[in-house]
């Protein structure tokens, strides 16, 4: 789902992710509660109105971006106490203030507050981390109160098979509308990282919906699914697009690059985003080389075009029963038009 | 006009522009020559299809940007030798170049090639500059040759009358398909200003548009409108929006400001934009306060959509022959509200 961090997808608007077929935005509680403040969106009649977004929102619990931004926290038994990263104000946010945050927005899909403990990490760390975000994520549950909504659990357990065994078994025990994995894709190995979606998916609750959390690369995208994932969000699209990296069902391409000077065909022909619609990579690299603001925005438009639809096809795929095949064409077209220089 | 400096209206795209209601666009030559080069865009099908854009484009000749870009030029009866701003690189540009390269971008009106004179200057100074304009325009009028464009002369002579009226009356004489006023707003007074336009619109053909360069505020517009002329164009608009400034019917706001942090009203309940049609004063405050790239479209889309309607409802006004009154409200609504704080 397109990530959008503090108000806005970065660089497109919601009609723009209305018309690429986004279907879901995810909000960083974080941002949010430090500027404008969850109250004033609250009183504003929430996220949904205050954006223009009417489909749903996903918020994470604000834990992630506490551990990864604020200079300085203080993780107890009731929660974190933390400074925040634009003011220095001392701020304190536990399971059932994330709970009331994330009500306050009108999110949804609310994320259960977890902590999500860096790589690599001691055994011992980890061990009573885990133990944490259980007893977190039990408060999360009988707190939680927002009737239409739903409440996901967030499985952590570092690269410990045995750790991650005993998350996914007890967060499934409590019991919520949808099961995330926490704690991946921050530095450990792709082989180490698809053991532990293997484990975790195999131990969650069949009829519900799993997600990964900062997950990925389109191959990524694809070997997960394969593996029973359902959902993910990510700053790849987004991000890469900012950096002039584009993706295409032939790999992925720089637009700085000189080659593309000239170069009259669409970013990719299979596409049909507004930006390969409309545009030509020449003028693509052009933008991005003058520094212009619009390069921004059609860059992202057709990495989430590239995304999105690679999702739905994989729904597709599923649903006719021919994900093998699919997965094979989608390495293969990398592959050979790798080769034929695109 | 909105501006399109580099190859695009900053922070919008063509769609953008096109549902806001605008019927032209300015590309600037200077820019274009540098960078990604006007050969190039000519073999790639010219600059309206490198764009996207269907409609009009007037480009400038160049001129401006090299005395106001280059870091080093030198002026002779033959034309201007100057350095490029972006990599040092000696360039030549006189009358006959000047067209090559708009009609390579397939300008559809084309300007001659002139001198800007700063201000202030001296009489002497002013008096060869625009005797070298005269002799450059004479030069443009024989050399262009694109059938079904447009090429339109510029009226220079700094502030002095007397020179402004010759400048005036020699391009008359060559003869053009419509008539700028080049050299205004270029620091001198607002009533000095005037003095020239009225001086020279009523020294150039009737028959013909009258292009008022680089000009202006809301009120410039509806002052030069008043005096005669049909065309502008200024980056006020797009560059204010970038700035958080918005123009309004009473005025214009800082979308910066504290008050507007809970104001959950439109930038302007008169205005039909995507962006008042869309969002909240208090959302749009929040994109800028967070630095989000989205502000400067938002922003921008509702400025170029102000100016847009601006001239739309003065060309309404003079068809109906109220004009007078046009004036009068525009004036009672600014300073109506400004009193009654927006």
């Amino acid at each position: 789902m397109p990530v959008g961090t503090r108000g806005s997808v970065k660089a497109v608007s919601p009609d723009d992710l209305e018309s690429l077929g986004a279907e879901i935005i995810l909000a960083n509680t974080y941002h949010l509660y430090l500027r404008p403040g969850h109250e004033l969106i609250e009183r504003l009649g929430g996220l949904h109105r205050f954006m223009s977004w009417s489909k749903p929102i996903l918020t994470d619990s604000g834990g992630f971006q506490v551990y990864s931004l604020s200079p300085l926290r203080k993780i107890t038994p009731e929660g974190v106490t933390f400074r925040s990263h634009l003011d220095g104000s001392s701020h304190f946010i536990g399971p059932e203030e994330a709970m009331d945050i994330q009500k306050a927005l009108g999110s949804d899909i609310v994320m259960a507050f977890d902590e999500c403990v860096p790589y690599p990490s001691e055994y011992d760390y980890v061990q009573r981390s885990t133990e944490l975000t259980t007893a977190w994520a039990r408060r999360c549950r009988e707190y939680f109160s927002s009737p239409g909504k739903a409440l996901f659990g967030i499985v952590q357990g570092g690269v410990f098979p045995d750790l991650r065994e005993r998350s996914a078994m007890e967060i499934s025990e409590i019991g919520f509308d949808g099961y995330a994995l926490g704690g991946l894709a921050v530095g450990e190995d792709a082989a180490c990282r698809f053991r532990m979606i293997d484990m975790s998916v195999g131990l969650l609750p069949e009829t519900r919906p799993v997600y990964l959390m900062g997950v990925g690369t389109p191959e990524d995208l694809v070997e997960s699914v394969l593996r029973g994932v359902d959902m993910f969000d990510c700053v790849m699209p987004t991000r890469n697009a900012r950096n002039g990296t584009l993706f295409t069902e032939s790999g992925r391409i720089s637009i700085k690059n000189a080659r593309f000077a000239e170069d009259e065909r669409p970013v990719d022909p299979a596409c049909g985003c507004y930006t390969c619609r409309t545009f030509s990579r020449a003028y693509l690299r052009h933008l991005y080389m003058s520094g212009e603001l619009l390069a921004y925005r059609l860059n992202t438009i057709h990495n989430l075009y590239y995304y999105t639809h690679l999702m739905g096809k994989l729904r597709e795929a599923i649903l006719e029963d021919r994900i093998a095949e699919f997965r094979r064409t989608f390495y293969e077209r990398r592959r050979h038009k790798e080769g034929g220089g695109i």
